[in-house]
């Protein structure tokens, strides 16, 4: 019984994953909602030419634009539950995976509480396509057993424990760091060795994807001369070590700083 | 430059990330890879009707069969090198995402030690697919900062520090774990309140899935009486509270422990 969804038997939101970038990274779901979908919100971390994906959707944008505020979170749940509520197929697009600090959690209690049909489809979150670029396993066990995806973002979260993450021995991918670099550096580097291997990847699962390879104590210097910036992905682990023969190796996109 | 490639500019391995299970969860990118095999190295994590995509490639079958061992590592690794010298495209599928706890690294390190050119496709991990059958976001701003993908798997690796995990504060996705369900949640109960929200997603993303949600004091023995065993993902953490108002209300796949 799915008490929930009966009163809008034809209308639906999509919460879907668009990945990192590539559209060759979307999931064949994904394909197949975005030709399907009436509507299509659009944010600005997904790529824009999603959009020739949905053929028959009117797209609404709801990033950032030109310097401006991002589309009040309110906002667009008011615009999907209206389109919803008149029959139609919505999709929402959110970059990488939808489940990971895309505040989908929120959209979908407001959805609920709507009585309003969710899909979740989901996606490559930009911390794997960001390991595939720098050709190594988020985990190995040689050096951990495990991974942690953290945000650095203080607006939408409170400082996280660098101290305890570094405890737990798992290799770390930092999200919306770049502009703490420094200070998440500092602050790890009181747990964890100087020499514990350490990487950015601008871009990632994109075609100007960037990648930087080095430690932790050179982590923000580095970074900075090679001109990385948002949005990027940091690694800190032991089993980023695995990348940095590739780097010295010269291969294509490794970024060395001055 | 690309040295390490240079030698085999004909053949090369794909380390192909087979997704959870529905074969629509695959990337674009990870089905024109399966197209253009002509070797394809399927393990028993991925769905077997994969290789309906792959219709010219030869398929060789590398997981447990029948009660067997799994065919060696040494072995596969050997496979790959054979084939991939003969100039040909060999896809090497692997369940989830293969950057996450599927020995990747030892397969990348061995072949570009033979000078062999690797791509890696990225997929969905189960982790995520999991979190889309119980319908909540991985993090959420209310509860976490992010989520920690943590293998209990005993012989790849040593026992996680699971207070240590718990000190962070990530929500936790705990792979291979099923087997020692009630240690793990006794270990976490020594740092966390009995009352914290867990959960546990069986064949998740594939037809079979089986969710349940309950409370770490309960969750071995929810578990057990709803006759959850492996393949699962166990979640433990605030974030998966959100998922305890859709299982009260009696949406399909929510087991009910007796």
């Amino acid at each position: 019984m799915n008490t929930l969804n009966a009163t809008t038997p034809q209308g639906k939101v999509t919460l879907l994953s668009a990945g990192p970038g590539d559209l060759d990274l979307l999931t064949i779901r994904a394909a197949k909602a975005l030709a399907a979908a009436d509507i299509v919100l659009l944010d600005d971390l997904a790529n824009p030419d999603i959009v020739t994906l949905a053929p028959h959707a009117r797209v609404i944008r709801v990033g950032k634009r030109g310097g401006c505020k991002s589309t009040p979170q309110a906002f667009i749940q008011r615009l999907m539950q209206r389109y919803a509520r008149l029959g139609l197929h919505v999709v929402r697009v959110k970059g990488g995976d939808a489940l990971l600090f895309g505040r989908a959690g929120e959209e979908i209690a407001a959805l609920r509480e709507a009585r309003i049909a969710v899909d979740i489809v989901n996606g490559v979150s930009s911390g794997f396509a960001a390991a595939a670029g720098l050709g190594i396993s988020l985990t190995h066990r040689d050096h951990c057993q495990g991974v942690t995806f953290v945000t650095a973002h203080r607006q939408d979260h409170g400082e996280p424990d660098w101290r305890a993450l570094a405890a737990t021995g798992m290799t770390l991918a930092i999200y919306m760091g770049m502009s703490r670099i420094a200070g998440i550096a500092a602050s790890l580097s009181e747990a964890l060795p100087a020499s514990t291997p350490a990487a950015v990847v601008q871009h990632a699962g994109s075609p100007g994807e960037r990648r930087l390879v080095t430690t932790l104590d050179r982590l923000a210097a580095d970074a900075g001369a090679a001109g990385l910036e948002s949005p990027a992905v940091i690694f800190v682990g032991g089993a980023i070590g695995e990348a940095m023969q590739r780097a010295a190796h010269g291969e294509r996109g490794f970024a060395h700083a001055a």
